[in-house]
């Protein structure tokens, strides 16, 4: 077993630590913030340019790989690490969330659609899907696994526990995750505790599955479920937390508000095994991820930081930031003759060599480098956030509230 | 002044020869290939990017730039080198070029309409252009200038020799191009001598203003017209080389075909002085080079190499090539399990790092990344050609046959 978990520091008062993942691929040290690969590339970045700016960790997508190119075109190829020559830690998510996004989130209008349908695609949303899908769910789920159609082609194909781990084996992902129901938080109680319950029928499928591979390069996380109920929480926490997995995830619906998130965390993360590594899905805002972090948290992924650099969205420091999101919109014809770059307390290649004027003009032209340099300070900027987190834990000076005000 | 020309070495039997540019900048070897940056930036490439292939000079578009950012923008924020972070040699155009273009381009439905109008920009189509400039033509010519409306917004707009070279003394490249009017090959004999005497009238006006800004750092080329017509080129030449020009570039229709195009070249160069550099405008195909450089042209410039990259028609030694133009279709599914790099030969960041199979599947999947390596690999295509090129003139074995068999 090449991967072990290491807590090198705790911070006093708070769930907080620090720490190191070591996988066959290299270390992370957490708390980390990795990059979003969907379709095994963070959108307008090379390898070389996530390691120039300290991307330890990066995650790609199953749902999507399955669909295109394919994870047995992947696995002939050499695994995903030689497909996108990424030579360092890599996760691939289940396709879990992807699957039922594709039906509860078009269905109750919530979750995070962008995060199946990018902006970039243009074909993709629900009117153009072709015709064959017309009408028909998107997605339909049974107790053994779930039917769903490409969100591509419309093709029908077939996602189950045994499934999802066999193709995140021919990915060949240092960490992947098991096949879980996300649900919406529009789900009843009733709904939600059934779901969950099949999910934890779906985690031991998965470590059957995981088992029989016997690959010592790769393992496995468990995801907790339980929506925003508190005795959900409590319980999956407990099932989830109880089962040989190498690692747990939070996933699906956090609640409406930043303190049902809270609360959410509070119920799973004391009853997980506190020697292995956690991971909250999809949450990437500075401030959720300090919250995040004070709970216990070690592992952060989020395709925002990305996104919002391509809509001109970028982030600066508190002291210079237009708002608590500390982000800036370059757009802003207050920047067309600013000379400054974007954060003049940032060492990222995009604010040591150009201006807020080229950016903002290379964002109102739509040029397609403005996109890579965006990204790269918008990702440079969560690393340095990052590393600021693990340095205060490691020095004890780690509190919300300090690094709220900073 | 800053700029010289230094002839060091000719190809026997032939026009072609090697030699130095020496601009405020830098050097640039000749014949050279420079990298089409329209809107100061060079499609999904950094100037490190740009740097690290070997470009050495190029051409931004005074068209654009004065429709967006501006030029005194650009001159507020320290001209044109400064606000792109390029302090290698730049040239600009005079928008002539493309002011004629919305008219003729249009109008005979001839010309390089694309360049004007990219397809990443979706709006700019004639269709879409703003209700008060339907049915209104798209541009005026009189014996002082031209009238012509913006295509981003249809603004009514002025370009006259004085306010070109205004704007491009504003931008401050090293190299700068005379207005002039180019005609459609389409044009009648009488209409296209009518535009050549014109755009020879207007040379002279060009040499006056930019007397007047007396900027040593500033070398004006003057540009040859006269369509496919032979008298018309030989008087074109005549009368251009005998101005005081830095140097000449060949503009406007080469006729309807590659014969033609040779023939207008073997009309005009030998009329030019010998000891300044030609540039043939808009031209980018490798045996069009050639044939170019056997001639005696000395640079040349085209947004073909960026544009099929992003179309994915990637440059290929010809040994593995699909066509004489030697590009293959990186969309093509026989691609898709593909593990060589793009170009066995060649030693760009992209071939050296990633599979035809990768790329298939980026530009599948309209991945941002995809545009990046695909236009670093086609433009180190282009630069490694130029640098053969030049190698075999300073040997002693140029030849047109012995290049087209490579």
């Amino acid at each position: 077993m090449t991967f072990s978990f290491e807590i090198t520091a705790r911070a006093p008062s708070t769930r907080a630590r620090a720490g190191i993942l070591h996988t066959a691929h290299g270390d992370i040290e957490t708390p980390a913030f990795m990059a979003v690969a969907t379709q095994a590339a963070v959108k307008a970045l090379t390898p070389e340019d996530l390691q120039s700016i300290g991307v330890q960790l990066i995650i790609a997508n199953t749902y999507h790989l399955a669909l295109r190119p394919g994870s047995e075109k992947i696995a002939e190829l050499g695994g995903l690490h030689a497909f996108m020559n990424w030579q360092h830690p890599l996760m691939t998510d289940s396709g879990g969330f992807q699957v039922f996004s594709l039906g509860a989130a078009i269905r109750d209008g919530v979750g995070k659609i962008a995060d199946i349908f990018p902006a970039e695609q243009a074909g993709a949303r629900e009117e153009n899907f072709p015709s064959q899908s017309k009408g028909v769910p998107l997605c339909k789920i049974d107790d053994d696994g779930v039917t769903f159609r490409s969100h591509l082609d419309g093709t029908l194909m077939r996602l189950d526990p045994e499934r999802s781990i066999t193709i995140q084996h021919q990915l060949g992902a240092d960490l992947i995750l098991a096949f879980d129901e996300c649900t919406s938080p529009l789900d009843s109680y009733e709904y939600t505790r059934a779901a969950m319950e099949r999910t934890h029928r779906w985690a031991e499928r998965c470590l059957e599955q995981h088992a029989r591979a016997r690959r010592d390069d790769q393992s496995l996380f468990g995801i907790v479920q339980g929506g925003a109920y508190r005795d959900l929480r409590e319980e999956s926490a407990r099932v989830i937390g109880g089962l040989p997995f190498d690692g747990f995830a939070i996933g699906g619906s956090l609640g409406k508000s930043k303190k049902e998130m809270h609360a959410v965390l509070d119920w799973t993360i004391p009853r997980l095994p506190d020697s292995k590594p956690r991971h909250l899905l999809g949450i990437g805002e500075l401030q959720d991820i300090v919250e995040g972090v004070a709970r216990g948290v070690d592992l952060f992924d989020c395709a925002s930081p990305t996104r919002w650099a391509r809509n001109g969205a970028l982030l600066v420091a508190r002291e210079i930031a237009e708002n608590a999101e500390q982000r800036i919109a370059i757009s802003n014809a207050r920047y067309a003759l600013d000379p400054a770059p974007i954060d003049p307390t940032c060492d990222c290649y995009t604010c040591q060599h150009f201006s807020r004027a080229y950016l903002h003009h290379l964002h109102r032209a739509r040029e397609l480098s403005y996109y890579r340099l965006a990204s790269l300070h918008n990702l440079r900027f969560m690393m340095r956030w990052m590393r600021d987190l693990r340095a205060a834990i490691r020095a004890g000076t780690f509190s919300v509230q300090r690094l709220a005000d900073r």
